[in-house]
């Protein structure tokens, strides 16, 4: 992409009323805006990040055995009814009247609407286990959004259902994605920690969130230090085997939330040396919920035995949105957004110092080609600002690598290569700087 | 994917509700489920073809060099009103008020918020032209929503909307559109005839709709029949090319919906043979429409000449969840879907007759492994049922291709091929097969 052609609109100067920098990096790189209170649009560079994200998730998704479909913003009221949470629920439901008079309302989650899908299609234990995912934007009326994307009103979520005949296999399905957790987060270039959770308005006997720590965070958390220090999950998983191991291991040292903290318990298990008590975003939360809902809705299923039983469910959210910024805040410096990689909305930032110079507009065209039929995905700087101008810009961005094309280098056959993560930069001819970013040896 | 493992609930009877034959068979092949009127859950059978058709949309938006950002699908009142249009849309508009009564809605277009977000961003010709597009989902509270997602109320559409400093600009930029959805609907399979049309609620001075001619269509279409012989565009469109003498051609004959027919004018131009009086399905809507919304909102450029002036905008919409049905309507016969290879769920259903029996389950296997290891979608079915079922179910789903295992030939290294569209079936070896389905001489 041409940055002479691209909808990018970097603001100068920081809105006011930004109060962290994860909010503050996305309005001025112009990856967002906001529409009204908590509603965000994506402009092109922040929804690259977005669609990146939904994919890496998705594959971690995929690769447990999950399906993926796509029920509607919009529900009836009816269903929720059933399940006794149209009341409950509260002002955070954004409740509609239809022009018939009906009552709808904007999912905030899907229990009632995914076991409605399930009580008309799945009868036997035969068809079991399920696992059926969707990533699909819900609200929630917060009373006072905030924090950008991180607590907007408007959201992308992944969340999905598990259906099993009995509680080994429900358990069997929450290790599976306890782990496809892990594996998922690990992709995004975040330590998350599994903590021991409330289970709030979705209800249930187990629940773990999974926490970034982050002194931006919403939450109080506590947890062991050597958490920090635990490998992530890089080699591949079979899902069909026994997980335990790897759930024990995770959830072998002290973590909880505010909610679920026990003063005690922290003090008495973990080393004075080792508490940390700091403060965390929640980009994940799993719950198992046994028959709450499939048994007001009657989905049940016929266990081998011929008796017929509410199907054991659990539900599994991802904030996708919420990543975005949360990845932020992981990752940045004074001079803006450091992407990890795997999420990048372009992978290389080529400035050409000076367009219109022979030299310089030859030697950038033919990099930009050559990244482009290399399958790496480039956003070029051929515009008229100053040097200071581009520089500061591609740091604010945040792209891994900046490949800078100036008079002096374009004449002698060198271009500068740095890395945004470190800032380290080198002189080198471009076929190096090429493999440099490819990640082979030049 | 194998089917004892797939969510694929068919249904043996179609539900009476069903009108259309697009309807009835989503329904009856698990495609989608209704979750209330005129909303629909797609499930994951249904949800693979929508993505497919979305890909291709985007990459032809793309192809244009326009750029796709996300904005929400919940918007504030108060664009709308400096619009005019609150008031204007009536009850087709979903109006919400929130928890602090503050007026909302639930977008069914955007021009209002494309225009808010253009009108802080960009401030001079020298960065038109823009074309920014979005693929959502949209609703409008359709007094009678029917026909399954063809006229549902939660849908999913692509819009983009183009901003050029004249009006020279702004018949080009109407023009690649133009051209792109031409390009757009000869990729899914179908023959796409541009008609002359009413602006309605967007308003404009120049409209196109793109319909597809079907008996079941809601709109009455007149046309010349010569656009049936018109050759797709299937080369690559340099879109900085003029491309009016493609629009020329397009439009050198007469075609034009119930609103904008001139019935002496049909008479006239069109020779009585070549009369052609039909229904349509409505794809695609395109439109000009200068300065309707960028004047009351302040979108104003600095020209050449220095002079500020509202910018020239069009709105040009794909119906993404709409086309699925469409293409149903277009391709099926008395036994299901026959799905155009570009967007049928997988390519390959794979039909082992016999599982159990040794010889099948290692042939079913191999083919199945190396299809995918071909990037080949392929569906397996490793079911129980007896092979009238089985073919029913495979006949039913419309998958291009159906490879079927038996007992004997399985014995003696062969499989039957049988494609879905014209019903040829052949008895070959193996590689052969898998080389006819790769699309090379086996």
């Amino acid at each position: 992409m041409r940055l002479s052609q691209y909808f990018l609109p970097v603001l100068k100067e920081t809105p006011a009323e930004a109060q962290i920098v994860s909010h503050r990096l996305m309005l001025r790189t112009g990856m967002v805006r906001q529409a009204t209170a908590g509603i965000y649009s994506w402009l092109p560079l922040g929804y690259r990040v977005l669609r990146k994200i939904e994919q890496i998730v998705r594959e971690e998704q995929d690769a447990t055995g999950a399906q993926e479909l796509l029920m509607p913003t919009i529900q009836s009221a009816e269903l929720w009814r059933e399940s006794g949470r149209y009341e409950d629920y509260g002002k955070e439901m954004l409740r509609i009247r239809d022009r018939h008079e009906r009552d709808l309302l904007y999912g905030p989650t899907n229990e009632e609407l995914i076991t409605d899908i399930f009580r008309h299609s799945v009868r036997s234990y035969r068809d079991l286990p399920r696992n059926l995912y969707h990533i699909q934007w819900k609200f929630r009326d917060e009373v006072r959004p905030r924090f950008g994307v991180m607590r907007g009103r408007e959201f992308l979520m992944k969340d999905n259902y598990s259906f099993d005949v009995d509680f080994a296999g429900a358990r069997h399905s929450y290790n599976k994605m306890f782990v496809a957790y892990l594996r998922t987060f690990a992709r995004l270039g975040l330590k998350a920690i599994p903590m021991e959770a409330a289970t709030g308005p979705i209800g249930g006997d187990m629940s773990h969130e999974f926490i970034i720590l982050a002194e931006t965070g919403e939450s109080q958390v506590y947890c062991h230090s050597d958490f920090l220090d635990f490998d992530a999950l890089a080699d591949a998983v079979d899902y069909n085997s026994d997980l335990s191991a790897i759930i024990k291991h995770w959830t072998s040292r002290y973590a909880a939330t505010d909610e679920k903290h026990a003063a005690e318990r922290f003090a008495a298990e973990v080393p004075a040396a080792k508490q940390l008590t700091t403060r965390g975003i929640e980009v994940g939360h799993i719950f198992y919920f046994g028959a709450k809902y499939s048994k007001p809705l009657g989905a049940v299923v016929a266990a081998p035995t011929g008796e017929e039983k509410p199907v054991e469910m659990g539900s599994y959210g991802i904030g996708v949105s919420r990543l975005v910024g949360a990845i932020i805040e992981a990752s940045h410096d004074e001079a803006g957004i450091i992407w990890p990689e795997a999420v990048a909305p372009f992978r290389v930032g080529l400035i050409n110092l000076k367009p219109g110079d022979a030299n310089c507009d030859r030697v950038a065209s033919d990099l930009y080609a050559r990244l482009l039929a290399a399958g790496v995905e480039v956003l070029l700087d051929d515009t008229e600002q100053r040097a200071g101008a581009k520089f500061a810009t591609m740091d604010l961005i945040g792209l891994p690598w900046q490949l800078v094309v100036g008079p002096r280098g374009a004449g002698a056959g060198t271009v500068e290569l740095k890395r945004r993560r470190g800032g380290e930069r080198s002189e080198l001819p471009a076929d190096q700087a090429i493999a440099r970013i490819r990640g082979r040896p030049g």
